[in-house]
């Protein structure tokens, strides 16, 4: 089958033939590839960021966000079967580990996460768990949902940690309006009646974002950090979500917030440097969001299923794969790119 | 009377002559100090660490850490009396704003931080407000018990945010055994059956920690954090709470944390710089801590009136404020130096 | 100045002219009636439901549910001014006992409940104290949002303690959408994306229901029960509000709830009698509710200024105050009805 | 092998040969079994309460309370081998439903419960899952830690949710001082600083309590319910664990909650029927307790093997199980009665 995969660091994956994945274990699954979604994260991958954290032996095969059909399962899965159309959480887990036993997926501790550290969908067919699918109506495309696996459940997570802390009266800020952001938005209008504030470089995310239901937009031209406190009366945000955490936009998202508010780091890419004295005088925190639960998955969904979450994509064909990341890298990404095989 | 006032950033305060403080509003308290508690903070007031934050005009009395009793009150005053022996909430409230309203006091938009940014209790009398007053069995000494009203219950909000964080099984590191921390430890064998792990440099510091009931101890002498991973398995604390957070102990704090875990930012005085990659492929958090409830402050007098949390203190007369300032900066103090006037 | 007062129980209240309220106190507020909602608890106080729990001494002025313009203040009020357009939350509170400290306004321990303990809004001035007000837009109508200050407050309370129980893919079921209800439904559809399924009796209050946002509505004809059960695939609903409580209903609403769900009590009127085998063999609760926070009400406000929650209201002058206690007692209000001095 | 059959309602058990249970599927695993807890469920079920909505098939093998040793597993089973020493969650668990995926165990969709609807443990050999072994240091006697699996996770899950309510300053009645009742006093001292009050109508299992760590003490005599409001200044307790919930004890755990306090029902065999005006005027809560989660069972044990947690038990040979039950039902058991096969 065809796999796009990385042979070294800093140099491009190449698309080529590779044998197609088989069941071995009872647990296993073998799902024929309708749609991989196309992230940042594969850039940083390139780049090498994760080369010590995920320890993956190249070459090996990208892709970390995914739906299709069951092709192929092992003699014990009960929940699927051969047929099924699936989205896939981005992590088969053991569902035995202390995480597992407490519904916390993404921290398991015998995970795998294909794309990442083993084998992951773009490609012909991809080998996961069991554990990892959910089940679709069989009239669902996959190349419409396949963003939902890691875009969505990403900011669909951290939206739903955020609940708590935005009921009516407080500000969430959406720094950066993309793959992801423009799901946070959504997420936010669905489960929360907060004002939402988006803040992006870009005037065509911007115009995205106030149709997804914004009721601030805020170009980040230098001076954003002024207008995010103008809003807000001098206050600052209860919530930052924030989906960039590079180049300096993650200080900026810190300087947001206000008195004992959060700032969520989502995206990443640079340091995070903050005096601690800021920290305790004003009793604000830092908060770590990883891909989500299955739940979370599930739930998005419904959510998605109710038309109240929508996706922006554009879809390339696997063969165009290259081309997908350099739009991404160069910003010509409105939404999330997608590969359908 | 006299008071400890700063005059200069930079310059030891003065012990000299001046007015009594007056009851003007009719909610308005004078207490009569009967111990006041010295703390790292003092010592960072006449660095200048907060004179940009607090904008106050110097001189002024410090000395944030208060107990004694009523001396006057204000007509509307109706839950203290002239003569209770009273322990101050560290800063008087508002009450009517919208943190007040949800029990915050330390987030009143309103508040006054005697001590901080008007004149606090190092000195004969203090002017408060009914609404910082805790009334206290008439056979309490304030000198006894001023500690809990700045350390205590600095360390207790900490501790109090993390339980829900430390079922047994879970593992949690208190950073620093000094005034703030040899509280700490006692609220967490009130509240929890986690793991205590003590890291602290000073060895006497460290057999007081493991008398008052921590599992493990370690010394901070640079292979502390190995210690520490070692201590888990290799993955660190669910917990750390960090009463440093000074010259690298913040950094060493967060690498103690374990995935999932949070790192609780209590003491303060250098930055924090974390690759936010480190934050999103573990899921850690660092949570902003500052002072505490009312109602923590009162939980707190429960459990030190049950034996539950015992001071550790050395008490000097007001007029040997400048000894206890120097002994604390040199770390001469174990527990915690009270000035009793 | 004219009030509607009860002299007995079981006899109807009687309109006359009584002395106007005065300030004594330094925190007192005399506010100007500008609306007074009509609630079921009204006519529960005239059947004697009340007389033992609130020990009133007869005759005293009904009417819990104001709002309207404040005519005078107390010396140390702060927070509002004359002429000031203000809606009442219903517990006027101390400021200072455990729950006041813990922002649960309506577990204060020195709290009068106007119109409940104490004269009420019945009339053309109530008095009142500063930690009762909230200040509104000059420009609103009191009679346009009285209802928020009961009814408004109680739903949204109860809503919101439910929200945590209600993501994606839950079922909510409404019993009662009336005065409180149709409020309820407003606030499920503002801050959750579960499924919304309403129960009542009149199918004009359904047709209000469904244009309010409920997903479905059921008749309670006697099989509405199992209607709720068809609806969620034989489980029953997470979590049940229920509006009405009485005469039955409370008996339904527990067996509509699903295993592991929640029967928030809010009406009232009978006895709930259930097999304790049947709580724990499904681990279920019943939740009871009592109108809800001062911020509660802020919130509330918030959602109702953003056009998220509208009333539905028939006014009546205040010399007509018997006619809209006769016409809520036949079921003759849509929504809430409302005295105007 | 010999095992413990009800072959009809209100008839004795049977001690018989019956095959021993053999392995089938993959994620199957036989236990043999070192030690089995007899509680009042089992009296419960002879006396036909369970027959309804277990819907067992008659005759069948009680005993739900579980440890020993594996003796045989499935192909795929990889957290435990032959010879494990293991203490069972009393619900083997799909581990794909929605409530597994979020932890909730005893709310497995498509769970069993050995001992309750499918053959239990008081017999030489058990059939379970993978699923539901939690793998114990080799030298753990199953019969010193069985009445963990049962009575032990039931006490534990119940005080593990009414922790967060249970701050210094607040009080905790335990009703019944008996097998569950004397694990979860001592659950309460380890988690919480709360006020522990036991009622009981035994001196002897009172003296126990006092033994394990109890304030105070009350005898059930008619008088007690005013005795708890007396010993809490007339208000009642925050939180009443309620192991009884039969013959009118749970009317007075009710009775004994405060203001905005809760009602546990643990135990059960009686109707709860309280008027819905006393539930909402004081905003109460009923809140179900249904063993416990994985999780839970696997912290308790943590508990256990720290000695925070111990057993008071009386061993039986699994040939006196007749016995055993006949000590049980005539209150001659202190702590927990433990066939031994």
């Amino acid at each position: 089958m065809k796999a796009v995969r990385l042979h070294a660091y800093h140099q491009q994956p190449v698309l080529e033939e590779v044998p197609e994945p088989k069941v071995t274990g009872p647990l296993d699954v073998v799902v024929k590839i309708g749609g991989a979604g196309v992230c940042r994260t594969d850039l940083h991958i390139v780049e090498g960021q994760w080369a010590e954290k995920s320890g993956v032996a190249l070459p090996y095969t990208i892709g970390h966000e995914n739906a299709g059909w069951v092709h192929e399962v092992g003699s014990a899965v009960t929940n699927v079967a051969v047929g099924d159309t699936v989205i896939l959480h981005p992590t088969p887990t053991c569902g035995l580990c202390h995480a597992c036993r407490a519904g916390n997926d993404m921290h398991c501790e015998n995970n795998a996460f294909p794309g990442i550290d083993t084998d992951g969908g773009m490609a012909e067919y991809l080998l996961t768990s069991a554990r990892a699918c959910i089940k679709l109506d069989a009239d669902t495309r996959p190349e419409d949902v396949a963003a939902l696996a890691d875009a969505g459940i990403t900011a669909y997570h951290a939206v739903r940690k955020a609940v708590p802390l935005l009921p009516p009266g407080t500000v969430c800020v959406v720094n950066g309006a993309g793959g992801l952001g423009h799901i946070g938005i959504q997420s936010l209008r669905a489960l929360t009646a907060t004002t939402v504030v988006v803040v992006d470089r870009n005037v065509d995310a911007l115009k995205l974002a106030a149709d997804l239901g914004a009721d601030h937009t805020v170009v980040a031209d230098g001076t954003h950090v002024d207008a995010v406190l103008d809003l807000t009366g001098g206050h600052g945000a209860e919530v930052v979500l924030d989906f960039v955490a590079e180049q300096g936009a993650q200080q900026d998202a810190f300087a947001m917030t206000r008195r004992a508010g959060s700032h969520f780091v989502i995206g990443y890419g640079s340091n995070i440097d903050i005096p601690t004295i800021d920290i305790i005088s004003t009793e604000r925190n830092i908060v770590g969001n990883l891909v989500g639960t299955y739940n979370d998955l599930v739930e998005l969904m419904v959510l998605a299923q109710a038309g109240k979450v929508t996706l922006h994509t554009r879809q390339y064909p696997l063969d165009a794969a290259l081309d997908a990341l350099a739009d991404l890298d160069a910003g010509r990404v409105r939404g999330r790119a997608i590969l359908v095989p």
